[in-house]
């Protein structure tokens, strides 16, 4: 089965790396863009057995920083 | 509107930050998982009227390396 997980800074969390890709589109002469936030994207393949709550304790414990990211599950059809 | 662009690395491209992800949890005790792969997730936040077009681009000039990644875009419903 694959998972994909989405990790994204909280709302009010600082995020430089956002402003630079914000700051680097309006160099490159793109309007229009009011804000990026960024983030990442983890695809797991892990067994069909799983059970939901391993996978939440894997992003609580290790694949986001909960004091200033949120995550999201989001599995994918095989 | 908001836009959400994934931008994963191609398939046979060698990951070690999802070989590292894959060992820790590994070494924290989960079983089951298979395989792991890091990837990006770019959240912006533009004007409604732009184009597909300069999304497109924004994605190959900045936000994804083709060579080595291949990029997906999801428009949000504001």
């Amino acid at each position: 089965m694959k998972v994909r997980v989405h990790v994204s800074l909280k709302n009010g969390v600082l995020d430089p790396q956002g402003r630079a890709i914000h700051h680097a589109l309006e160099g490159l002469g793109f309007d229009g863009v009011n804000d990026v936030r960024a983030g990442r994207l983890i695809e797991l393949d892990v067994a069909d057995t799983i059970a939901d709550e391993a996978l939440d304790e894997m992003c609580r414990k290790l694949l986001a920083n909960m004091v200033i990211e949120n995550y999201r599950i989001e599995k994918v059809a095989a």
